[in-house]
């Protein structure tokens, strides 16, 4: 395994040792707890492991000595910091039970396979002994996806993937790699790069997150407009089953039938457990450029976006921030600290350039050789002043991309002072998306007014295009809001509720790039109808014929 | 219905007028006899519709009376050549079996709905009476795909979609059509470039094949390097299934699951009846450029398309033929002909230059924007060069533009003169693309050699790459072949099962852009593996469970 789990929080997120500048920046909670209409911010820290009981282990004897057998003795585990650690995936909601010392969801044991043949050998005695199986990757799931959930059964197993995180080979005729699924991104990605390559995927969770839950959760990285979502750059997959190993298709193209690789991208362990990935990749770009745009509005910029997404601009990434959100970094950034003559005139030319409280931030990204970078920021560079926006400069890209995994850091200083935050995201057509996105706005303000625990309170609701397409675009809202401290799992059910019936309502995806799991269950039907939630049901009765993978996700029971 | 059926060859291909200059030319006839090593050819003439018997209708009179009250009597038809239209697809197999007068496949009524509706409600009702449904669009399918098989069902009707052809909508905001699936290529292309957008799916079928058809094989057309296949195009569909409507995802992009979407592509009529689609579309191009290059062999010619390809340049075709496919066009089309002093100086220059008898012939395509055509054109002119190719000029495509469409008429006059003539297609990866070349080339020279009627004969085999992609390519077989007139049927059947079993043998894909139908049935479990068949299997039996949809193709008894 390439990272160490024992620096990684069990329940928090990324590594321990990680200190943001912001958490002990005293001015920054004060300036934010007057944005939210709190008088000051409570201590609320999380409950410390070695305080919490644990369940005892309900595999019996001989099931965990046969599990022992082929695997080995000390890829059985079933300590207190293992069970703990694949309790969750690392939701807000997941860090609420968490922190809390709820671990009710621990897993009976967490198996660590080495092997495609160990997997299909642990899926078919599961099934055959009715054990749950929850393939865990990175554990970085925010939907509920790694939940060690039994559901019927008797005792639940987690199928820990990072002992399988071999690079098997590089065709640089067909520019493909295969690779073992638990491999860690920064672990892919430093193998490939030796052989001058990149898969180009980098989510968020990039650090902690591997190959296999990329495709199991059908992912999208933050530079997926040049390197593609999961079903873009996924050519071949091994899927073990309980009923024995399925490997897809690997052809560039063919018309005999339904992709059966398609079904493995976005199939959450439902369905198998993937060992082993054939994926597109692309030389290493020879540069980067990320920089910085202010539009006088989102709407401006987002029409900006889907110009440029409509001509086949080869960019790598256009993140439009809307007006709170520009804001909102803005100042949580620069509380506390003076402000200085450089940050007054800055102030003053916005204003005398007319970017008022409606200014938008993008950062566009762009990735290759110099030739057609140039030729693309150029081109991004006449779409953006076509529109009114005013280039902020390369020094705001470069802040960016230093930080574009650090976001979900943001999380635990909060949760540490009362507070709560969440993220949802979804996706849906340019005609429907300033509706989807004044409703879904609109909703969260509301649901979390009501659901604070005073009155007066509210929330900050920030919301930003990550990801577009020539027919559309994602929507990511973060959103911070004072903690009901004694109904907090209700709260976040209720604002969630509400929320996803409003994108729903108004013709976007329940997720773009975070997945299903568990919280996205009860709309499964209004995403695929009936008949589609049948079919996936199908699938499954094919490959997991007694039901043991991932209980409670992806098909509604 | 946009284009009259009864200008259309039911027993050939496309217009029964048309007339291919080939035909009448008895010195290219004389040239291709020697060719194939025969002293001459001989005469066999295709059996008149009206000298066929047909069998009764197995429709029992109540069957014929509902569905002629649910959709009116005039779209309830049995006669002579709606039966025989519809009772086979136009491949070289089923031209054999109807120019014999081979009607046991035809229908026993062609229905023809009006809308989703009336499609349900006759799934419905079929299903109830165990009726099998075989699904038609334009019926040009080559792998026996619209068959009209009634499988161990007592009855079959064909259910034509082409009274299904209105353009329900174009949203140009977020650049997408919806359209009902009866449409035909060029009514769709007419209302959508009354727009000044276009689809730009143009097979070699265009004229007689349908929306729905395209999707349902999961097809390709000529300019796919732009425009895409049909599995990057589709939106989103509407399938009418015997247990009611599935309406699947229509967003740009989701993270909710496999896409049941995916599952509509290639389900040939096997999963249920594809009604309405949306599509993505995009502007019209302002200009496009088809031009000839000249490789010295196959292997430079196709390193070209993978350096281009790879590198992301925007190109709408690279289409190579082998050194076989361009001496057999240019001889074909000189034979007769007087060899004019242009002719002649043209053959010493070529010489000159050193392209002997390996000479590979491309046709380049570019379409769009007149900057980005000259940039793309001017780069791949550099790539050419740096392959040693030679520029032979802007007519050459545009011939092979004009005539795009025609490839399959040539069948007619070869099956008229005791010729077979057939065609088969894969994909693979750059890296296997030679081996599997070979392969197949000689497989289908050995078979066609062992099969012929008299000792001496041969084939001719050429070959083309049709579609590339960054990671493999698509080889498109045409082979022209004595008939063995005393059991074609069984000729043609172990020309292919030799070619398919080297194809799978080489790591091909059974089919690239043609479909499975019945004709590639027998290796689906290699396509796709045992558990990949019963996933397909499960999905049928989730939406057709008594299994009335089109019997005997797709998936494996």
């Amino acid at each position: 395994m390439s990272t160490d789990r024992t620096k990684i929080s069990w329940n928090g997120w990324g590594w321990t040792a990680h200190k943001d500048e912001v958490a002990g920046n005293e001015a920054a909670w004060s300036w934010l707890a007057g944005e939210l209409g709190m008088p000051s911010l409570l201590a609320t820290p999380a409950r410390a492991l070695e305080d919490i009981a644990l369940a005892p282990s309900r595999l019996n004897p001989s099931e965990r000595a046969h599990f022992a057998q082929v695997l080995g003795e000390d890829r059985v585990r079933d300590g207190h910091f293992e069970r703990a650690f694949h309790a969750r995936g690392r939701s807000y909601h997941d860090l609420l039970h968490l922190r809390a010392g709820n671990l009710a969801a621990a897993p009976d044991a967490v198996l660590y396979p080495r092997g495609t043949d160990e997997v299909l050998s642990t899926l078919s005695f599961a099934s055959d002994n009715g054990i749950a199986v929850v393939p865990f990757g990175g554990g970085t799931s925010v939907v509920g996806s790694v939940t060690a959930d039994p559901g019927a059964l008797k005792a639940v197993i987690s199928l820990d993937m990072s002992g399988m995180d071999r690079l098997i080979g590089i065709d640089t005729t067909s520019f493909t790699a295969t690779a073992e699924a638990g491999v860690y991104g920064p672990a892919l990605d430093k193998a490939l790069r030796a052989q001058n390559v990149v898969l180009g995927h980098y989510p968020q969770s990039f650090e902690f997150s591997t190959l296999g839950g990329w495709i199991a959760h059908r992912g999208a990285g933050q530079q997926s407009s040049r390197y593609g979502r999961a079903n873009d750059w996924l050519v071949s997959a091994k899927l073990a089953t309980p009923r024995g190993l399925l490997t897809t298709e690997d052809f560039p193209a063919s018309s005999a039938g339904p992709r059966i690789t398609d079904l493995v991208l976005g199939s959450e362990g439902a369905f198998g457990v993937i060992t082993e990935a054939t994926v597109h990749i692309q030389p290493a770009p020879k540069t980067s450029l990320y920089t910085g745009f202010l539009f006088h509005d989102f709407t401006s910029g987002a029409a900006a976006i889907r110009l440029a997404v409509q001509e086949k601009l080869p960019v790598s990434m256009l993140r439009l921030s809307d007006a709170e959100e520009t804001r909102f970094y803005r100042a949580y950034g620069a509380a506390g600290k003076k402000k200085g003559f450089g940050s007054r005139l800055a102030d003053a030319y916005l204003s005398y350039r007319k970017f008022g409280p409606d200014a938008a931030a993008m950062i566009a990204g762009f990735e290759g050789d110099p030739v057609s970078v140039e030729r693309s920021h150029k081109r991004f560079g006449e779409i953006a002043k076509q529109f009114g926006a005013m280039k902020i400069g390369d020094s705001a890209g470069r802040r960016w991309h230093q930080g574009r995994f650090h976001g979900p850091y943001l999380r635990e200083p909060m949760m540490d002072r009362g507070l709560g935050v969440d993220t949802l995201e979804t996706a849906t057509s340019w005609s429907k998306i300033n509706a989807l996105y004044s409703a879904v706005k609109k909703t969260l303000e509301d649901t979390i007014r009501e659901t604070t625990p005073r009155p007066g309170a509210r929330g900050i609701v920030a919301c930003h295009i990550s990801h577009s397409y020539p027919d559309g675009a994602s929507l990511y809202f973060t959103y911070i809001f004072p903690r009901a401290l004694d109904g907090d799992v209700a709260q976040w059910l209720a604002i969630k509720r509400a929320a996803t019936d409003a994108i729903v309502a108004h013709g976007g995806t329940i997720s773009h790039h975070h997945g299903v799991g568990e919280d996205h269950l009860p709309w499964m039907v209004q995403e695929k109808g009936t008949l589609g939630v049948d079919v996936l049901r199908a699938i499954k009765g094919a490959l997991d014929p007694k039901g043991v993978l991932n209980p409670g996700k992806l098909i509604p029971r």
